[in-house]
């Protein structure tokens, strides 16, 4: 808890000082006020966030954090258990989306066992082991981990970040994996939104119309028999979480304590938001919503929190592969706010202040 | 009309011969089937295109096509007209937007006199000169161009495609630059998708509610002054377009001619795109739409021809900035397609055929 609380301490309010001096520079730009529409919006964010009118965005990295769900044994995924520690090394090996992403928009994955059932052996590569428990339990039956657990699994993604912050850490993006975990992720909307698990829950992977309601019905289940505190992030993640999603929580908390602007991934990664919100509510102005995903509880979830997304492309992979393309559109919009001429710099007249508008045209 | 005849002549339809192949590709990579959403479509429509499975992404260039427009007269601007040339000399410094995105994405821009007023002087540098005409006429007087400059611009916009074609193209995005181009713009959209000038004038760079009332009057009077032909591309261009929309129309045909895919940027190039699509509707399939403008007439221009956009983003600046970002995720997808490990070639389990679903969860 000690971690925990002291990385709470450090979040603060975005502070709005650089505000009207970004905006001026913004507006005196080569282009028509406002014409570069969120790009603009971006830019003043990661300014705010880092308290730096210049600021880097040499350093990304991807957490990609994986854990396994006891939930699997009731049905909910359409892919077997197995996969999870077959994907680790996959993302070892470079050969999944989050690679190609990751490497298209010069980012480095770090790749995180927070809780894979197997035992994972990665010697000399970017794998970490912070292993919390071999999987979590079936939360149709008990909660899915201990209140110690869960505050472990948090405090581990604040040591991952602080781990990778030393080395240089300019914006994060989030990223999950683990077989199952769309049924936790939907338990935690649902507990902390109080939308019904019916109107929050879709097809992860790709299930039938037989094994969504199957998911659907686990889920109120799982929240019947543990019923966690809407209120209490840790609570939540306890009874109806996911190692990877308490890493994930952590690593938004510490980006906010350290002024990193952080992009969320998907359903799982937006989870994981809800809980470190609802933790400590100040992190939103740190968070960036990579996108809009095709999971049906995603938009309820941004809506939430108050973030919008800054894409739609139907993604549902998860890994982080909607925070690289988001990480990359932000990288563009502090490239516009650093890189482009003003009006004075390249002699480009102004706009017109009183324009002539005919009384009527002929 | 010798060169855009030529060009016409080699337009084919969209080649789907490839389709079932890369599908299978797609389905087999380590992801759920469909799970990169929109990613996977791009992919396969990029194949398709040209008819590679392999494709290359390596040379990706912006054509930047800037022209002035008589109806500046009107006061249909923020902005005053000598902003057009500044602006070439501030692309071809390298100071603005499209600069800073391009250099983003690793595209070379190419900029293009198709029609300033002002006579450009920019040895070597990477301005085209293909000047049709000092500016176009004032269209709520008279035609803003001849039907043989119409098609001199079409075909100056070939012409500056296939020179750099020579040199090596792969992808191409769209982008414009012409102090009262939306005015011409609108009255494109509104001459051939029908929908009345109110409904899709907007404040272009950012003018009051009395200049909106001002321009949308002054492109209803330029429809029935030039009573232009909804079903004849050129004829609505040579009585209601620019210079640089006859180019960025040429750039599209001659693109869809050679098999690669072309990005359109906002809401002029949309109206480039209109005046293209109604010379050869073929060019449809080879077209990517790059976003939604903030513009409120663009959405209705790519709902007429049946392309949705990549992004939105509230972008109005042209110049091809928002064609720059959508190159970028088309050459994500590409990625995908070309770099994913598949999920023998990594040893991941795939989807369970038939799950077992519980009866009833406890």
């Amino acid at each position: 808890m000690n971690i925990l609380n002291m990385t709470l301490e450090k979040i603060e309010e975005i502070d709005h000082s650089l505000r009207d001096k970004t905006q001026k520079r913004l507006d005196n730009l080569t282009k028509p006020q406002g014409s570069l529409g969120r790009l603009e919006e971006f830019a003043m964010q990661v300014v705010e966030i880092t308290r730096d009118d210049n600021p880097s965005m040499k350093d990304k990295i991807i957490f990609t954090m994986a854990g396994d769900h006891g939930v699997t044994e009731e049905g909910v995924s359409a892919f077997p258990k197995e996969v999870t520690p077959q994907m680790v090394y996959n993302f070892i090996r470079g050969g999944a989306g989050i690679n190609v992403l990751a490497k298209h928009i010069g980012a480095r994955v770090v790749v995180v066992d927070m809780g894979v059932a197997g035992d994972l052996s990665a010697k000399d590569s970017n794998l970490k082991i912070k292993k919390v428990a071999h999987g979590t339990k079936n939360m149709v039956k008990e909660p899915a981990m201990t209140k110690d657990e869960a505050i472990k699994s948090i405090e581990a993604g604040i040591e991952v970040f602080e781990e990778e912050f030393k080395k240089g850490i300019n914006i994060v993006g989030t990223g999950d994996m683990g077989i199952g975990n769309t049924t936790p992720s939907s338990a935690i909307a649902s507990a902390i939104t109080g939308v019904p698990a019916d109107d929050i829950t879709g097809r992860g992977t790709g299930i039938s119309n037989d094994a969504l309601r199957n998911k659907i019905e686990v889920i109120k289940d799982a929240l019947k028999v543990n019923n966690p505190d809407p209120n209490d992030g840790i609570d939540v993640l306890s009874k109806v979480g996911g190692f990877e999603i308490g890493g994930i929580a952590g690593v938004i908390l510490a980006a906010a304590s350290r002024r990193i602007p952080v992009v969320i991934d998907g359903f799982i990664s937006g989870a994981a938001a809800l809980i470190a919100y609802k933790i400590e509510p100040k992190v939103k102005g740190y968070m960036i919503a990579a996108h809009s995903s095709a999971e049906i509880g995603h938009r309820i979830v941004l809506d939430y929190i108050g973030i919008k997304p800054i894409f739609d492309l139907n993604l549902r992979l998860g890994e982080g592969t909607g925070a690289a393309l988001g990480i990359n559109i932000v990288d563009a919009a502090v490239k516009i706010l650093k890189e482009m001429a003003t009006f004075q710099g390249a002699s480009v007249s102004t706009k017109i202040k009183n324009p002539k508008v005919p009384e009527k045209v002929s």
